[in-house]
């Protein structure tokens, strides 16, 4: 969220996607110069996240909107806490409402559903993931959301990581194969993962020195036993539709993390409203 | 869906976001030539929808890969059934999987929720309606999968309808001044709707002429008398946290359509998968 | 004019193609800190417009360069008359002058032909309208300069009004077949308006509600006709090869509206020089 | 013409901004496989100019629309002549129709205009050129049609010449000064172009060995003079409001050039419309 | 060098820079359908690589010019070697000419370089690792030509891989509080990397975990204990001004790899030609 | 170097490239309000160039650092020499170094190696020039290093001067034919050069009034007599692989330039470090 020259690329486009040709609307029948004052105000208890966002949409539509946050990124809020006020011109706010909204709804729903997620598996020590499965154009900031409500990230994109899949291995010829090819070829500062469905596959990762073991669509039973093969000389996640109903079996397993695809893709708006004065 | 030219920068940039500086783990481990088929399988019961986006990803990285589908836009499919057989060189196609899976997935969400929502007033002829709670980038692609799912859309921006909300009263002096200078500026071609919240609200939108009133926020009694004030006069369109447990008792009133924000910021995707031979 | 960041982009475009790889002449004989100032000077009489753009020009190349406006879009000039002065670095200045003065030029030059149209029936209730006869990139600018020039807007895209065409009437089968189908179909928010050049056509469009009825080609009797038949139910479109000679005896039919493609297809520029001191 | 690439992205923009959210009308009328044919037909006398232009368009909507051109850029049309063929999907057709047309009948009019000039000249060797007054994106194929219509192009941006204006004398502190100071420092493969009002500046400019001496506003008596004075050790542009009632005076003279702005900044479009059958 | 997409912005980038608003000698002395024929000779011996971009820049000119290569990326090449044959319209040929070369000399410049250093070291099991040093939009492509002269890839981008310095450790405190928080913040996929500068570092780094040890600027001798303290524990990488001269003596350490900045910010071009017949 | 906005686009896209997803080592370890300060210190002797672009980066990133120079471009610099003070955010210096370096380094490299031919032939009148061998996206600020060292630029880009080279003659017949159309249909601002590599091509350029005549690959002697040939009635311009060894010899012919694709073709990085306190 620091960078913001990323992100203004995304507003940008946000912005003229809603804009279009014009807010019409507001331009038939706001006087120019008209004021306003308003408030952002939460209608769900939650975990906020995507603020710097709200603050750019307006800064690039007018400099001199200006906004001040009550809470930051990563509070949580609860129905009819204030989250943040704003003043200026009308016809400024009025045309970045929309966008702004939808970012910060967006964004604070993954926060929000991340840290339930997390707050389930407190106890334990496993580690929550999330996955590549993220909209277009939102990857880096469905991850930062996710990191915003506790959870980590896995790879942020193809080039962040070595995932030898099941395709990866029918093409190196095994696990063997694939994983000495990748030690050679990639990037020196990767770790290599391999994807495992089965209790041999795992011994051959391991064997051959796989920095990570992703256990994928494994029954507890069977989790329970690659994780005591491999006895803390890779780490080890779980994968395969997990959801928040079984993750305390599944930490109980001793599995190092977890990945969780429905962190970032299913669109889970936290209800936040602009109230104008 | 007809212009791939706009929807190619959308893809385009799912891509760089996917593969960043390259896909290190396919680069590494899989040989060049190696050429695989596969099948997209559907996990889940719903409505399919962005098969044409799936088929452009794998055309802009490689137009040497086929892709032949089994159905189209707008069917039905359930768990199991084959939705498209795909082949041709093994690093194309690892490389776009994911992100044509996001989008194909996000989109069916989005129809197969429509398609329930529509499916539970298809006895009545209230209309269902989206609204301009989409994602960045996402506005078009996500109006079009509501119509796929059998639903219509409100305006796609804001320069399509004029839609005269509280804050725009307030700042035009009342309904009758806001409409009549929206009918002066605003272009030709674009209805005028009002959002309402009393009765006198909707006596004052209608003798000024409104093609459309908004019912914001107004319990079901409200609503049929403002519908048996308006009789026909202008359309009218129920809105504010409308979901699917209501809808029939909205459709009583006899209200034309309804628009509901859900329906694209709050959906589950469609589980399907990449499944290669 | 209020969204810096739509035409900053058509800015920087115009910039880079008239600068390229650099003004070569500033660059050898003007030393690098000298100061000049300025004035922009009407050279004809007629309706200024354009004036944010100048300001954005300069302050794009270098935000240290003054400019102060002595009128505003839309006011009336005379040739003489200083439009602005500008002060800063001569380099800036010489840099930007030319783009600056062929948008003003041109935009000035929209109005001014805009404002004699409208003036000509000033007497009438005859709504002036504009085409989507545009310039590539100019779309949203010469509407503005149509406005500013006293006009109303047409549809601003193809997304911002259904019109229904000779084309789309053989098509759909008829033109109560094509205006049903766009009922259903278009988005709910915009009006619904049909291409007629019979006095049939006119008769079929009003028996299914089409909410604007364009009379193309008509000649004067026939147009009158038209507008008496359609009594107010929907609103009138006088189109094709309109120009100011006709336009009295067009308003005399009772159309409500006329559309003029030579509005912003060929347009005389305003000219506006820039005089340094 | 030759290089797709460049105009391609004015294309993209031009359709971008004509279809926006979508072709609603013929989404909704015209059944996805309607096929149609069509023809090209100017409407006025002049020159066709932006063919290559109307083929693009339509490429990039729908690869698989069929054009047929009868005349190629720089032919003379007259009123009822069919310019091209066209046939393919009603949809592609419909939706890129009125960017074809506004390229073509934009560069079509600065053809025929430039045609006009030239042939007034043609019995004298005067050279007639244009300028940089050009509109944004614009300049590249205003400056083609210059071109198709038998004129000269001056400089394509301001790194493509060395033109010394008043201003640059100034702050150079004289034309000996700045002619010595370009000599140095712009490219070497730039004639270097003074700009003068006097023939005192025409001697200076002379003696400091200037390539091509303008003669801005003078009269034709100093115009002759200045151009005996010169007596073919440097080309002459004449400059200065030229327009065609006087050309062959300024001919006369023996000025070598002459450059007009109006041939690219008045856009007078050449009528051509598509009849589809 | 797989995804077109990727590099086709850099060509086409490169493209509209060289060529600017055209080139108007082949525009001004080749007539339009001259087709020619030529041949790319290498002129130095080397490693070519390029080839795939050397299509591409012609293909995006214009689609019929075709190019048969006879050797491929990664192949040695000796002067007066024919490289590959290309013909079609000379205009297409000439205008991209220097594109291509530029890129192709630049990129084997890089390959040949590479190969070099790693040849001098291949009685070793030293990896040759380049880094961040390459020039702007170069990136993917500069690391492509070190794998092809048979080099290793270091990080792609700041995202690629976690390297604490100098600066990250004295701003968390010390080294092992630096790596705790990498290994609880940073994506799960990487490995962590720590400079150390003396053998005490090395001993934080080792007991902390660290997954590579970089041995910075160390002399061969304190390099060599640095190795025998970590003892497999860790990867090794020394970097510190490393060239071809010392390189034997750093192999002789046990070190895993070492990084070489020049491999891509002070290299040669390889010198190539295109002959046209 | 003053119209920012140009480079800005180069520098956003370098950091892209270079951060990536994101500098995940930068945002485990590094506190967000840490504050840093540092110098970039020359560690070579040579000509400073791209201190603006340094600037920029920052400022791009993060317009609270402070920067200040102690040198500007053109300036020589020595090992030790402090060339710029750095403060601000540590996050923003840490994630910007790198590209910030990469540019210095380069653009210096090349004012550097230019300086020093400059140097080697500053007792005779001989202009250095460079040539269109730049890495992509490097064009104009390569050509501003030239200038830098004290170098003169040939043409920027193909639009920029006539060069006729052989394939230009051949397949317009004859130079004398080509120089013709060049003058007819080129620019009226550019010279026209012609390649030749024979004294009677030498005399048939001479005699159509060619204004650059290039001597290619000519051996000193040859160069000598096209030279006395010549007279002064033409510049002439020498080239093919020339380097600093045979200079004065080339001088010595009477030749007025000389063009050198090394100036700009090799990666030559002058070493800069930044070093945080």
């Amino acid at each position: 969220m620091k960078h913001d020259f990323i992100s203004d690329e995304l507003i940008i486009n946000a912005l003229r996607e809603d804009i279009g040709q014009g807010d019409v609307t507001t331009r038939s029948t706001v006087p120019q110069d008209t004021v306003v004052q308003g408030k952002f105000i939460a209608k769900q208890q939650g975990v906020i996240c995507g603020l710097p966002l709200v603050e750019r949409v307006f800064q690039i539509l007018d400099p001199e909107v200006l906004i001040h946050f009550l809470v930051k990124d990563g509070d949580k809020v609860s129905p009819g806490m204030v989250v943040a006020e704003i003043s200026g011109n009308a016809a400024s706010i009025l045309s970045g409402e929309r966008v702004a909204l939808n970012l910060l709804q967006f964004l604070s729903g993954i926060a929000t559903y991340t840290a339930q997620v997390v707050e389930s598996v407190k106890e334990t020590k496993l580690k929550i993931l999330d996955t590549r499965k993220t909209l277009p154009c939102m990857r880096a900031l469905s991850k930062y959301a996710v990191r915003v409500g506790g959870g980590s990230n896995h790879r942020l994109d193809l080039a962040g990581g070595v995932l030898i899949k099941d395709n990866h291995i029918k093409a190196a010829g095994s696990i063997t194969h694939a994983v000495i090819a990748a030690r050679i070829h990639a990037p020196f500062t990767l770790k290599i993962e391999v994807e495992t469905e089965t209790l041999q596959q795992v011994q051959e990762a391991l064997n051959v020195g796989a920095d990570i073991i992703m256990l994928d669509n494994m029954d507890i039973e069977t989790m329970r036993e690659a994780v005591r093969i491999i006895n803390g000389r890779a780490f080890t996640e779980a994968s395969g539709n997990m959801d928040r109903k079984n993750l305390l079996e599944v930490a109980a397993t001793g599995v190092d993390a977890v990945s969780i695809g429905s962190l970032t893709n299913n669109t889970l708006s936290l209800d936040v409203s602009l109230k104008l004065l």
